[in-house]
């Protein structure tokens, strides 16, 4: 669809995606290319606004509602932010897309996961990224780093550890049904040793 | 459904659904009848957040982001308030529903109408009311009314004469298609007279 690059980056909290995106960006950058890090929910401003009424909203949200605000983050970001980057040939680096509602809304709640991905696609019409990495980790692993970090855990954080087993496995699931855009890294291994094996998979692309 | 009655009204800014809408409510009300009186977009507490984001940003919204934050609206309002009151065998009266959607969203800009109808209905599992009132008048006719209201103009408001004709001609094609839900009023005749025209369409649904 461009002439630049589109890199997420996927996982469960605490898997280390800022960390791993922020290296890779870096990288990129330091060898001349043009970045634009960038996330979801919530990278755009009308997007900010939206993450706040999904993250922060006291009492539920119906679970349609819920992947249809996802949804509507996502619409506007790729619309204003990624595809005017990807036409200038930037690189955009990006913190969660459509594989986490697939996981989240779909494997992890009570809608189904071919529906959460059509809605996505819907959303943005048909975009999808040149390469996902998905940084795998065990949930007791994570639970152990976000412990470590002693800030509040906001309400996705708070859902309980069997949830998380289930986005693992529908994110691995995900992984196995388009081997050829992602890369799965194992993210119990030191941050420098996934960084190398993400910069191995991206040095072809650029 | 269920065991109550769902009435919902339709029409442009200023065609008098407020007024129309309160009229039925008191008249069944006085007739015993529990009434729920309700609005899309802003018919919850959630929904006020949406609301706030899609009537109020300044900036343009993606065409596919203002949809999905209508749908995420009727989802959340469908889901916690329309159908409870309507378990409870309530009659919930409604101004704006999908379409409203299919009217503005798809015939007044860029979307596909049968996209936005099919968006609203997944959003809402396939709720449909058992009555549409729709207010019908001409744009001209309508910005008079407005204008003699002497109140700021949401975003909406300020869009074009030719996005309201191409707003009208939608309603009717949605009435002509569906003749059994809708009821067509002239909204040019005086109030007391449309008000009758309800009551004689809601009468036997009761």
């Amino acid at each position: 669809m461009t002439s630049g690059l589109w890199i997420t980056f996927e996982g469960g909290d605490g898997s280390g995606k800022t960390t791993q995106s922020e290296l890779l960006s870096t990288w990129l950058g330091s060898g001349g290319r043009s970045v634009r890090h960038t996330r979801e929910p919530g990278g755009s401003e009308v997007g900010r606004l939206i993450r706040d009424i999904v993250l922060h909203h006291r009492g539920d949200i119906a679970p349609r509602a819920e992947a249809l605000l996802y949804a509507a983050d996502r619409a506007h970001h790729v619309a204003t932010v990624v595809r005017p980057a990807l036409a200038r040939g930037e690189v955009v680096i990006q913190d969660r897309y459509l594989d986490s509602s697939v996981a989240y809304q779909g494997a992890g709640r009570v809608l189904d996961g071919a529906e959460v991905r059509d809605l996505s696609l819907w959303a943005t019409e048909g975009a999808l990224p040149d390469l996902t990495v998905l940084l795998d980790l065990d949930p007791a692993a994570a639970r152990l780093r976000l412990d470590a970090d002693d800030k509040p855990f906001d309400r996705l954080e708070t859902e309980k550890e069997e949830f998380h087993t289930r986005v693992r496995e529908a994110y691995l699931a995900l992984a196995d049904a388009e081997p050829e855009r992602f890369l799965v890294v194992d993210a119990a291994l030191p941050a420098h040793e996934i960084a190398a094996q993400i910069r191995d998979r991206v040095e072809p692309l650029l």
